[in-house]
């Protein structure tokens, strides 16, 4: 079999690299360890679903200057050995005596001994929108392995770094929102008066990948009259309903890189209520768009929208109001009123308002868009101003 | 919207726990902590593809007796609202300043205080194959809130119930296994000497979602001549060539259940090397098929993989030949010369033996079934005994 050509060249992960080192070296840390598929993903390019498997963990080691190395399950040697990484250890898992703690202990602790100077904390992201992807066991004993080498939280470190995209990243997640937006463009061939909303999201998952997605990690939705409940819900089997709002959702992935927006669709006539919410949806996005800039803090960009939303006559949903974008469906900052991160040029992000249209339902309207020194820059197709109607 | 029927009966949930609980009191445990997908979903029902987003944590607590309490974000009250649970904790999430940690901190105070007798310990899975899915740093919180209350390893706790299935999970099983079958007999219809690995992967994405998955978790595979070199890289965009053995494997879900087998062909006239490891790989698992019991271990199934390659002239591979299989794409055991757990009646598991053809090169084999008491009972719809081969 010949060998996928990596996805990018190996300055963009040198580039990726050096500015993690940058912020390990603003915080004092000898050694950066990474567990998840995002962040392994993001310093080395290795990239499979095989992480669908919960069996086995899988390491990153950013060292003070140089490659990052990986300690990582034999299974994924020949993958890991096309990327740019040169130091690649690998153990026999599962080991229920050892599963790579040993091996890990080791390349940190000669990790840290490299320093200069001397510098024996360990970053590892702790905060919020991380998690540790390796058995808490295994951690203590990690810990107790490396005494008195502290573990300290690196979060900022991480987030910092991977917030701000690449043009070459900023190519991917276009190239992902243009997939997702020709399937859009095919859901008024899909739905229907009378077809089950499962099928719905049966077919619209098969023109994502007939449009050119490498798999489907997310579709969501749901339909009702001037709204729906819910927006995390696996679709019912029930039939779409003349005066239904149709909404679908998607995070599609072409090459690691997420597109993340939805559309509405009404089933027949919209009802004025469905009319009116989704012009002071698009409107409010419009507007929060327009205003938008580097230097701006997430928590603005929720005011932003809520109050586009009541100028328009709409009530504003609870919950955040878009986010951050790229290697997963979903990263930080937040657009809620509490969180203070600044927007910086390069940050790819949604644009999520949801607003209340009766008693328990609600209508939501998604773009994803990229940061520039000028303003936001738009990577998904933009929804019609008026809410489509698929004739019924 | 209506709403979608509950997955199982509550007193499927009701049993479940209830196994769980009498874990807990063998291991004098007050409540067990669930953060994973798997575990809210087989003590819950809950089902989203939402865990694509990273950035909130899900609790669920299960007390001495009764049923769970779940501590989740406010956006999955109206989806958890449907499950068979009635105390349902909701908080705004993200927050910054508290992402449900306060609210987790009380319930399980307040679980705790409850038991009879007084016991102080909280359950969390810590061991090979779990992962804590909520931010580090929130944990050394909630410990320190509920301190000095003990968090103790419940591995064996949760994976000795979860890993013998129910008739009613072992029925979903075989219905993603069934879906997956009929996917696999449209493979001659898709895979062509000169057609792209990467459309092969689609369009085998696509025939899995036409008949009848949800949605598709897993897919993977190789084709090179005489075997592949990998088994867990995407798909390359190199053109299938005559003489290359085409490996397709996969994980769908239907309902929230997995299935994980592949499937070899051959594209034009099958090599000798590819036509005898087939052989042998099928012969090996027919034969340990048969001789299954309850009562062996985990690493006895390797054994016999192993020997029955042999027997039939293959070089064994590497890595585990087989695990467990249900909520998740691979759940423990594993079929490895370290792994000492007891196999059970009511098991779903894989048998997955690979050899080695060549330099570099291997062939896998897979099938799914169920341990009965009286051996083996197949999920998978067996695999040819002849290695197909799709004219080229």
């Amino acid at each position: 079999m010949a060998e996928r050509a990596p996805l990018f060249a190996a300055r963009e992960y040198r580039d990726r690299v050096a500015r993690l080192q940058a912020g390990m070296a603003a915080q004092g840390l000898g050694a950066l360890l990474l567990t998840t598929p995002a962040d392994v993903f993001y310093t080395t390019g290795f990239l499979t679903r095989f992480w669908e498997s919960p069996a086995r963990p899988w390491f990153v080691v950013v060292p003070q200057t140089g490659a990052p190395v990986a300690v990582i399950p034999a299974i994924g040697a020949a993958l890991m050995g096309r990327s740019w990484l040169r130091d690649i250890r690998t153990w026999d898992a599962p080991d229920p005596r050892d599963d790579g703690v040993g091996l890990l202990a080791e390349t940190l602790a000669e990790t840290l001994a490299e320093t200069v100077p001397p510098r024996g904390r360990i970053g590892l992201p702790m905060g919020q929108e991380t998690h540790l992807r390796m058995p808490l066991a295994d951690y203590e004993a990690l810990r107790a392995r490396l005494a008195p080498r502290p573990f300290t939280d690196a979060t900022a470190c991480v987030q910092r770094v991977r917030e701000v995209k690449s043009e070459a990243e900023i190519a991917r997640i276009r190239a992902t929102c243009a997939i997702a937006g020709r399937a859009f463009a095919r859901v008024p061939g899909i739905a229907a008066a009378g077809r089950p909303l499962s099928e719905v999201f049966r077919d619209f998952q098969i023109a994502l990948l007939a449009e050119g997605a490498d798999w489907v990690s997310y579709v969501a939705g749901g339909a009702g009259p001037d709204g729906y409940g819910d927006v995390i819900s696996p679709a019912d089997p029930d039939p779409l309903r003349r005066g239904d709002v149709l909404m679908l959702d998607t995070g599609a992935v072409k090459d690691g890189y997420f597109c993340d927006f939805d559309r509405n669709f009404a089933i027949g006539p919209a009802s004025d209520t469905a009319r009116r919410a989704h012009a002071a949806l698009w409107q409010a996005t419009e507007e929060t768009l327009t205003a938008l800039r580097p230097g701006l803090r997430a928590r603005d960009v929720h005011a932003l929208l809520c109050t586009g939303l009541q100028r328009h006559g709409a009530t504003p949903s609870g919950g955040r109001l878009g986010h951050g974008l790229g290697l997963t469906l979903t990263e930080w900052p937040s657009f809620t009123p509490l969180d203070d991160t600044p927007l910086r040029e390069g940050m790819v992000l949604t644009l999520e308002p949801g607003c209340i249209t009766a008693q328990g339902r609600i209508m939501v309207h998604e773009e994803n868009f990229v940061l520039r020194a000028d303003g936001a820059e738009l990577l998904s197709p933009r929804a019609a101003a008026e809410l489509p109607e698929i004739p019924a």
